[in-house]
This record gives structure tokens, C-alpha cells and sequence, in this order.
């Protein structure tokens, strides 16, 4: 059976110490961080919690956000990169999620080889640190400012410019992906290469409300999340299912009845 | 010189009446309508009144909406269509703009096949009426419901599948194509069978704040719309640049005012 992991953020009004107890009170396997779980905080402590509390650390979001008009930013974004890569190696995470960024008003294309450049600057440090890096394909409703990368086929290219090193994946996303008529072509790319290295699950609801924060719980929408999940298993990937809910409505609800619905809505929509 | 023409639901707030006589009065060339100018009023009287006016009429919006589950409302969306080609031939309108349709849950490639077999159903009926058919693909965004076609390459595959006959071509918005790392391609695989029928312009605004009424005027947001046009102008097009912005926000304004910043924005911003 495929395990289960949630990210933090799916239950945003929690604390790390809250989402650790939860998960593992309910039977869930793992869990991926953000980064603001770690603020006034340590990572290798966070760590060491969810290994006592018998959970698996799956990932840590989010690295990325190459793209800079001035050359001293795009050198900062890599060195804030690198800091994201010692927090995921100090918490225990396998995989940095990168959501890569975009400049509005920048061509695309001049972005794509940014964030090649600003990867490829932290493949080392990724290699010394035993973390992956997950590039995450994110839908092209947010191209202007959050990711100029909006296809997996655009994924897998930068992981081909890069010369396919070990450290360089992508992390799938049936939000941002499920609309791409070449999402099953791609996945199997990506799974030759050896490079899918996580697969999040929520759906797409209609309407939409907004861009950001009304995702639904797998159920909600009208993703075929079997479907996907079908390609990427058949790809070879054997991670985890990682549940991943923005959603104002979903976080304003008793955190402890969603997380039963949470585990209900995967065990009937992902299984 | 590009022609400007304006959709009539730009100026949403108006009358097609108050449109066209402020149109005219501000030099726009062109008219697009939407089929609700037509309610409780004559097409035919509308389109007099636009050559009265000294405007040309450039399209009428909307047909589509072919995918549905039962054969029933499948042969009610084709007729419906006929009767929005019957009314684009009864005020003047070259073009009939697609909103091709999605359901919900259905695969897209199954709505895609839908489409097609709608569109193909209607091209005797638009030969007949003098009257194009133009698939405009709609950002990903709208895969849920609005359209299951969501690239350029996809609108062209379906004219393809149709045997590209003359009725059938594009209507490419920047909206919905500006991210497509194809655009530039498929545009000009467009312009080799002569199917680019109708250009949109408006702006994708950072942040934007409504997946449907939240576009912006030209300059407001990240598309390099001079660069879209080039291509579609390298590509044969010598048609209007069509400005339809959907807006709450610009919709609450002055209509007078608005125009003359919409004409203002235009000249800067697209020609």
C-alpha cells in the first residue's frame, strides 16, 4: 500500500509540535516541512521529534525562486538555496521542494535558464548534503511570479540541460499538472531518468475561487487522481502519496475533524 | 496601422447602443459583440446600427460549450450553435468565437473528441451562413469547465482533425496563450493554413485576484503583447487587435473615462 504523507501546510493553523502528534496519533506515515516550521526553531529537532514519534520525514518546501532581474539577487536566491539544503539535511528531509520563481515581465525563457543556472549552482552542495532537489512544475496560472517552469516536459528539460545528475528531479503535482495533455509522455521521461522524486495529491475545485488558497480535498474536484497516480507508480515511482491542501476554507475548520477527512478522502480517491 | 476593435463585455455596464455610439465617437474601428447585446433586441437591427455608426463588426462571442455527458444536451449545444452562427450572419459578425467546453470529470481528451464532433456538425451550417468558426483555447485555468482545449497546438489539432476546412480556425487571446513555451510555433503553423482569425488582447496582472474578472487593461500586467502580435502578424494576420478585458474592478469605473484609458493603453501598449 502506498504510504501516506501530509504537509504541514495542509494544516497551517497547527504548530510543527501539533501536525507531529496528529499525524502520527492518526496512522499517517509522513510528513513534509516548510520552512516556516523551523522559525525560532531547529531543524534537527524537528527531526528528531518525527522520528520519535515513529513518522518518516518525506520532504521539505520550498527552495527556488531563481529568477532576479539583478545578478546580486539571483546570488542570493542561490545562497538562501543552499541554507534550505542544510535544513532538509539537518530535519532528515530526502527532497527540497523547489517551486523555481519568475519574474513578471521577464521572458519566460530568460527565467528558464536562471533557474538552470541557480540548480546547477547548488548541485554540489545538494551531493555534499545527501538532498535531492525536486523541481515542481506549478500550473501556468501562476507563470508571472512564482514559476516560469509550468509543464513537467519543461522540468525534465532543465534536468536534461543540467546533465541529468542524481540530484535534480522533479516533485509532480496533479494540481499544477493534471490539465497537460503530455503528463503521461512526461512522467514516463521523468521516470527513465530516475527522477520523480515526490507526487502530491489534492484536487481542483469548481469554481476555483482563488488562485491561491481553494484547493480541494481529494474528492472536491475533478482530477483523476488514480489516473495520474497510475502513470507515476508505472514510471516507478514507490513514494508516498503526499497530500498537500491550500485552502482558507479547509483552515478554518477544526483541524482535528479535517485531518479524519484528510485520511478518509485518500484512503477512498488514492487507493 | 492595426485596426482596434473593443468586445462589447469590456464595457460590460453599457448598452451595446451606449457602445457603439462611444466607440465610434472615439475612433475605435471595430465592434465585437456578445450574444446578450442581442437580448430582447434584433441582430439584425444591431448590426444596421453598427454600420450606421461607421464601425465594423469584427466577431461575435460566444458559441462552444460542446462536451457534455448525454448525447441529448450534446445535440442541444450544436444547436444552440446554429443559432448563434444564424445570429453572428444576421448582424454582420465574420466570426463566431468558441468557448469549446469542459465537463467536470470528464477526461479531457474524451471532451476534446466532443468538440470536435460538435465543430464538425456546424461547418455546413456556418459555410452556409458565410460565417467562421474560431476555437479560442483557453488558459488551463478553465480546463474544469470552460474549455478542454488549453493550447494553441490543441485548437490546431482539432482544425487538423476537422480537415482544415476554411470555416474553422483561432482566436488566439493573450490571456489564455502568453505562458505557452509553443505559442510562437503553433502561431505560425496557424498563419500556413490561414486560420488565424481573430487576436484579444488585455493584461495578466501580478496579483490577480479572480480567475475569471480580475484581467487587466494592456500595460497593467507581465505579457509582452507587442511580441504575441508580431508573431501573429509575421504568421499573415492583418486583422484588429480586439481588446476584452473582463473586470469588476474596471466595470465599476467610469465607462467614459475607462475608454479613453483602454484607447490610451492600446496605442502604447500594441501598436
Amino acid at each position: 500500500m502506498t504510504p501516506l504523507s501530509i504537509h504541514t501546510i495542509t494544516n497551517k493553523p497547527w504548530s510543527v509540535e501539533q501536525c507531529i502528534r496528529a499525524y502520527a496519533a492518526a496512522g499517517v506515515d509522513g510528513i513534509t516541512l516548510w520552512r516556516y516550521n523551523f522559525e525560532g526553531g531547529d531543524p534537527s529537532a524537528v527531526g528528531r521529534m518525527i522520528r520519535d514519534a515513529g513518522l518518516v520525514c518525506t520532504g521539505l518546501a520550498r527552495g527556488g525562486f531563481f529568477p532576479a532581474v539583478t545578478k546580486e539577487a539571483r546570488a542570493a536566491a542561490i545562497d538562501d538555496n543552499k541554507r534550505a539544503i542544510d535544513e532538509a539535511a539537518a530535519c532528515g528531509a530526502p527532497v527540497l521542494v523547489l517551486v523555481c520563481g519568475a519574474v513578471p515581465g521577464q521572458a519566460l525563457e530568460v527565467s528558464r535558464g536562471q533557474i538552470t543556472d541557480g540548480i546547477a549552482a547548488c548541485l554540489d552542495h545538494a551531493r555534499a548534503a545527501g538532498v535531492k532537489l525536486a523541481i515542481e512544475p506549478l500550473h501556468p496560472m501562476y507563470a508571472d511570479d512564482r514559476s516560469a517552469i509550468v509543464t513537467t516536459g519543461q522540468a525534465n528539460d532543465v534536468c536534461d540541460a543540467l546533465g541529468s545528475p542524481p540530484e535534480a528531479g522533479i516533485a509532480l503535482d496533479v494540481f499544477h499538472t493534471w490539465w497537460d495533455a503530455a503528463l503521461e509522455i512526461e512522467i514516463h521521461r521523468a521516470g527513465r531518468h530516475g527522477r520523480l522524486f515526490a507526487f502530491h495529491v489534492c484536487d481542483w475545485k469548481t469554481p476555483t475561487l482563488d488562485l491561491l488558497n481553494d484547493r480541494g480535498l481529494m474528492g472536491e474536484g475533478c482530477i483523476d487522481i488514480r489516473r495520474i497516480k497510475s502513470w507515476v507508480h508505472a514510471a516507478g515511482f514507490s513514494g508516498p502519496d503526499e497530500v498537500e491542501v491550500f485552502s482558507t476554507r479547509w483552515w478554518a475548520a477544526d483541524q482535528n475533524d479535517y485531518l479524519t477527512k484528510i485520511t478518509a478522502a485518500w484512503r477512498e480517491h488514492c487507493l
